[in-house]
């Protein structure tokens, strides 16, 4: 990207942490007995203490803002249009986090405790609502991208939620046993991590008033990216350095999640029990968890996982360079899409 | 309402029926993977059987589709014009009673299991989640308003639910006991009951493209409604026919629920003891109970309760009177007005 490039996506990427901040603030008169409610978003987001627990510096990444925003930018927009769909694609995915940590028990969030763990599960619920309904609002109640964008703004991001829904129904029924093929986990990751970066790259485009080609092409490159990036994901659930994923090594398979590796695991006779030894509830010990991803490496895993994540990938790039984009931001783009392969952490 | 307005508003509430249903089918081609969450959605609806528990015919009552196709008419739109807005708002209703099921811990929803019973709490916090999105789809995706419109119906449905999740948070902080009194009741429920109403009226308006002063006017009229209704709930809640209201004499009583009566009894130094001792999780006979609830009735808790309810009601009315309206729906909008003050059930 050229410094004026940069300095615009720069520009716009702090204005959605602003108009994240401007949404986590109640509307009208102040009203103390509201500010416990967004003082609690407000910590899930990282920016708040509450009830003892300390005030983070935000960790969350912004892959999906940084998508949404350069995407509007190589569409030819300003980069500035995208703010307010960029902070609504962060709230949405930060309100799915709230819900996800209760529907899967897991008591800690960028090394805090849970959200639900300080408030209890009905107000953590309902304060996951409020944060969905809020994160919405930024989008309706915004005015960074063209009037004349919004409704498809909107129809885009809704759209998105939905199959965010499905993906995470999907996801959980894997958990408890539906039959999984690498088919069924890739329709299911194509909606629980596809379908918001999907969004992110179409209202990037949306804000930026692209043609319809270039939205479908920009939509369809992200739910790539996204499916890429959880597939490496998966993989450094197994064997990532615990150093850089600061998650202890075969994480994933203890915890007995279905992701990929295992997946394609289960799928081969001779691994099958093995993998099954190391799930939950079974407490196997480190040995064990070392000679089954030892043998899952050895039957090829990691190396199919990784090639189907490079695959997406590719695919996603030759969509890229298809497109009629900026050179600049669609450079940026396309070197997310080589990261989301090709990270350690 | 002459015979062709009536027909105009029964036609477009089979029409929101109709949107509902359309909603929850899952969109695309047909995903098998799929249709377990939809006929979860469907089963909460009361359209479908799902687990073994049979279907219902949906008793909902509709309310709000009601309000928001006569506010439609009496702005003097086409009550087909506010179809989609009707849908929205009966789904993201349904939505926070699969939500506020599980909240509250409540076992039964309209005399069936509550969906969180069948299909466990964290399958039902995403179904509620997909529910909400499908919700908001309803207007984005739809096509009955006026596309100019859009903006606003999404505006305003989005403020409302945001609201309607602040109102969720009140209560059950209340529940918990946070400080009430009737001050802190009616924010609760101006936000609980009233945000929906108010919305649903406020939308037909907007779908009829009604000016800002009939907008607001609607607006302040449903949200007057939805308190004077649930204030007459809530003391249903403790003096109503158990015959009528399907549910046993003094039942918030004994829940421990932050109901108007109960809010303002705690208040009177007489009559805190004898309700302390009623509510949960004491276990009261049905003597203390019944001697609680005359006691209660003595003091003039049940008149107040009545005469607050139907001094909103009152100001509604006068928002009515006041607004340039459509003789026919205007008058169908009084009429429940005094019903939600008059009713036994």
């Amino acid at each position: 990207m050229t410094e004026s490039e940069r300095s615009a996506t720069d520009g716009a990427l702090a204005a959605v942490i602003a108009r994240m901040r401007g949404v986590l603030e109640p509307q009208g008169p102040p009203d103390p007995s509201l500010e416990r409610l967004y003082g609690w978003l407000r910590y899930h987001l990282g920016w708040a203490a509450v009830n003892g627990v300390a005030a983070d510096t935000r960790s969350a990444k912004g892959t999906r803002s940084r998508v949404c925003v350069l995407a509007c930018a190589a569409s030819g927009g300003e980069p500035a249009a995208a703010v307010d769909a960029a902070a609504a694609i962060e709230l949405v995915h930060e309100f799915s986090l709230i819900h996800d940590d209760i529907e899967d028990a897991d008591a800690t969030r960028r090394g805090r405790p849970a959200l639900w763990t300080i408030v209890g599960i009905p107000q953590a619920i309902n304060a996951g609502d409020a944060l969905f309904a809020l994160a919405r609002a930024a989008v309706s109640h915004g005015d960074h991208a063209p009037a004349a964008a919004m409704p498809d703004l909107l129809r885009c991001l809704d759209a998105a939620c939905v199959r965010l829904a499905e993906g995470q129904h999907l996801d959980m029924a894997l958990e408890s046993g539906a039959p999984a093929d690498a088919a069924a986990y890739e329709a299911m990751v194509a909606r629980k991590t596809g379908a918001l970066l999907g969004a992110s790259a179409a209202m990037g485009a949306i804000a930026a008033e692209a043609p319809e080609t270039t939205r479908t092409r920009l939509a369809r490159w992200g739910e790539l990216v996204g499916v890429a990036f959880q597939m490496r994901d998966d993989l450094l659930g197994l064997w990532g350095d615990p150093g850089a994923t600061g998650k202890p090594a075969g994480n994933d398979l203890v915890r007995g999640k279905q992701s990929l590796p295992i997946v394609l695991g289960l799928a081969v006779p001779a691994l099958a029990g093995a993998i099954r030894g190391c799930q939950a509830p079974a407490r196997p010990s480190a040995a064990d968890v070392a000679a089954c991803l030892g043998a899952m490496e050895e039957a090829g895993i990691r190396a199919r996982c990784q090639a189907m994540a490079a695959a997406r990938a590719e695919a996603a790039l030759r969509l890229l360079a298809g497109a009629a984009l900026v050179p600049g931001p669609a450079a940026a783009l396309a070197e997310l899409t080589r990261c989301a392969v090709d990270r350690d952490r």
